[in-house]
């Protein structure tokens, strides 16, 4: 498979982003494009003695930034890297998109580029997040911030897909984000989801799941509304740092302390690698008609890495054709 | 001062509640009511050989549980453990009122009883949370579930108040939970809370607050709708729970992680208690009349007598006479 990536997306960018590719074209047997300006990318990896063989530049000579409106990816930015990026799917010249760029840009460019499957209404930014007891799936995580309890059924429904045939979980527990366990809780949107992610039959729901029993994995598909679903991620990510930050005050406490922490130190590392966001890199816009990743936007070589990895791990994994069939069944 | 608690509220109900009115009975040289069947008190206390001295009981016969609708506090089980203590603040025999029972009939009830203040348009429930730069309280987290943008804005001055009076910290930094920094983040709702939040002279307004930075205490008023104070607040405790559940996996790693584990157990227990919601003990519903504490429904004996220490704290801190006196300027 072919992976175009936008190589100016994102605040470490063009430099982590060519290094996460390099990262990436040393691990998988798969062809890769870097979108953006040709020349910046050439003298860019040449400061830092990477080695771009192999890899295929496309010139984009725009970028995408955070005071963009979401629309000029397809207007006045048409050629940034995104822009190019997106359209080289688009055009069937490649067969996913990576970007650590703007959200809102990626969702609009990628709706109108490379398009929704059909039946979706919208698609959503999923994100995997490692727990207590196994991994599960976030969405949306921000994409949609108001969301029809229709959607948010359907938020269901492509979570489910996505666990089972990327994740190989079968018959994911999907659970509604809410403000208590009674059907009745939340606002009127909530409940009706609620009602309807009952009655859908694709899924296997289990009912309201609250804040407190999110990080545990209690369930594998976690559906939120965007603006819910945002606040829940970045309040789990900043948790996990947070801890680790007040930690050091116990760890650096004394010498006694000191010494502990020491015999402690490699798995602490291990520990903090594995439930590091970075780890699961990037999110799927699912939805879509290809694999769009959304890379964290301060994501490092590592982080990059692995969000293409995710790009790969969807497009082998057949899981659009299964979201197809399943809508299609429904419908 | 008189405090009137309810000792039929949460899930402990009434062993852990007697237990933590017994502690702030020695604690704290103020009068308690103890509201809720007088035979079970006793015969309770007598089992697990609790003094009630100087301690009152007032007789209610009913209790309210979770299945109850929330007026069911002033009519049906107007004679609960519940009604029958916030009756007692209403007609001015206690000061202050504590009950671990349902949120949504505690607001309700002491709405109709103990009534607003003054201008406050809906009394709001804050918790006040350890972060990492220091205490900051959430609220709206979860009171009001649906909310319109002054009330959002009140939020603000409330909590601002609360936090000065009763914490001690001058002019405490205000921010707007959001899913983004820009000030077109989130609903439309969250967009017009952010112009009023803004404008208002009477707090020092910093902008959104994004999910990340909640946990590390960058603002010490988190202004936020009901729904997703709900999910920020019991996102946090289950992120920091997680945490720990995780961590077992290293500190039992082996024998030397053992080893090492056992040498920071100390500041590992004083960490877990700094860090435990319990500590800081019940939230206030703020903009009453008079103070009513929630605490947790599962609050054990301590969490309780935090719950118990935190009504003092308001009731001496005059936080009532002052937000009424900034309202009261403001209109």
């Amino acid at each position: 498979m072919k992976i175009a990536i936008d190589a100016f997306g994102g605040d470490n960018a063009p430099l982590e982003i060519i290094r996460g590719t390099v990262l990436a074209k040393k691990e998988f047997d798969e062809e890769f494009i870097l979108t953006g300006s040709v020349e910046t990318i050439k003298e860019c990896a040449a400061q830092s003695g990477l080695s771009l063989d192999g890899i295929e530049l496309v010139e984009a000579p725009l970028v995408m930034d955070m005071h963009d409106e979401a629309k000029a990816v397809v207007k006045s930015k048409a050629d940034s890297s995104m822009g190019v990026g997106l359209r080289l799917v688009a055009d069937g010249k490649a067969d996913a998109f990576v970007t650590a760029g703007p959200t809102g840009a990626t969702l609009m460019g990628a709706t109108l580029l490379i398009k929704r499957l059909k039946g979706v209404r919208r698609p959503a930014l999923g994100t995997v997040i490692p727990g207590v007891e196994g991994n599960y799936m976030l969405m949306d995580c921000g994409a949609n911030v108001e969301c029809q309890p229709e959607m948010l059924e359907q938020f269901g429904v492509l979570g489910s897909v996505y666990m089972k045939k990327v994740y190989g979980i079968e018959n994911p527990k999907v659970g509604l984000a809410n403000n208590g366990a009674e059907d009745s809780k939340g606002t009127d949107m909530h409940i009706q989801a609620h009602k309807l992610l009952s009655d859908n039959k694709a899924i296997n729901f289990m009912g309201n799941i609250e804040g407190r029993d999110i990080p545990f994995g209690k369930c594998q598909v976690v559906v939120a509304d965007g603006f819910s679903g945002n606040m829940i991620l970045k309040v789990t990510e900043g948790s996990f740092s947070a801890v680790f930050s007040l930690l050091k005050g116990v760890f650096m406490k004394n010498l006694c302390s000191k010494l502990a922490t020491l015999m402690l130190k490699k798995s602490l590392k291990e520990f903090r690698e594995k439930y590091n966001h970075d780890t699961v890199g990037g999110a799927p816009f699912i939805g879509l008609n290809k694999p769009v990743i959304k890379a964290h936007g301060s994501s490092g070589a590592n982080a990059f890495k692995n969000a293409i990895a995710q790009a790969i791990k969807w497009h082998k994994s057949g899981v659009t054709e299964e979201i197809q069939k399943t809508l299609n069944t429904e419908h």
